[in-house]
């Protein structure tokens, strides 16, 4: 949700690094030339890996795309804890934010975007990272919930893809400018929307 | 904001003529083939203009489509009026839903939004799109302030796009479903923030 990332290195056997070094070379190849940029003759170059391995483990671009984004939803994401719900999804929202505004993970997370609209493999790639960071930031609302914030059986889901709808429509549908600003409203729409009981 | 298509033709001179005739065979080259398989040549055959002309007056798909959307921006939206603005807002997230997946106009929306992704041209179109469209339903905003409904002051632009976001961060960003009950619920949780003040 908030950069489309990944966290650092985990340790793993050589079949593991091999797809961590390819991971890596794919997202700094993607921060460089973008989508339409990326090639597997880069990513073997710039990763160490064989071209041949590279060929025969992904084959094309759109697969060295989709597999960087499932080990990404692998990964743990940072969730904001600010002991109330105000703070917690301001932090969220605002995570997604600077994620997009950042030179580094700017850059790729606009690429894999870009990436789905071209290429079904990549796109049901990106689907499952947002459905595990969903997943993930869930336990933001059901602490609200368990805290007497938010009325009982608030769709969690629902409450996080409010807040940072707004985040992408203008990034991605209107070209609006983001800023911190952005996410404070957005995160404080969703909160309204869940404290008037619209996600129960 | 619905459907990214234009309504009926208009009279005009036949300049405008010809431009509308190249307008129109984009769409249809664009509900049939998407943006990647649009071209200068399939265009010009459909509409009956003359090759030389397209290529001098348009020059590229991005050309096309940009101007097919440029069209659209100026034509009247039909906007819902139920005199109120609870079933204001669910009418116009209904109209941007029941448009994507509308055979004709769904396949056009999707193929412009994926073209701006890469082509700056058309993006810039798509946002000027946006904008009319922006302007456009801030009435229906504009009349709940003074039926009292809404606050003093609630900016009629961000309860819009508010309301619409999380169609178009399930289409295009997560790919998950969107159907009545969606727009129901996103309309609701607009309403809400827009009451709570959020907007002001």
């Amino acid at each position: 949700m908030s950069t489309i990332t990944p966290g650092a290195a985990r340790p793993g056997g050589r079949t593991a690094q091999t797809r961590r070094a390819v991971r890596e070379a794919t997202l700094a190849e993607l921060a460089e030339k973008g989508f339409e940029g990326l090639t597997v003759e880069a990513v073997a170059e710039r990763s160490g890996v064989h071209k041949t391995t590279v060929y025969r483990r992904w084959g094309t671009p759109a697969a060295l795309a989709a597999d960087a984004l499932d080990l990404a939803s692998g990964e743990p994401w940072p969730l904001p804890d600010t002991g109330g719900i105000e703070g917690d999804l301001r932090a969220l929202v605002g995570l997604v934010v600077s994620g997009f505004a950042d030179p580094g993970a700017g850059p790729v997370s606009r690429a894999f975007v870009s990436a789905a609209v071209r290429s079904p493999a990549t796109a049901q790639a990106l689907h499952a990272f947002f459905a595990a960071r969903h997943e993930q930031s869930a336990v933001i609302v059901r602490r609200a919930i368990a805290r007497g914030e938010l009325p009982e059986g608030t769709d969690p889901a629902e409450t996080v893809r409010t807040a940072v709808a707004p985040i992408y429509y203008r990034l991605f549908i209107t070209g609006e400018p983001v800023d911190a600003g952005t996410a404070v409203k957005a995160a404080d729409a969703a909160l309204a929307a869940a404290r008037a009981g619209v996600f129960t």
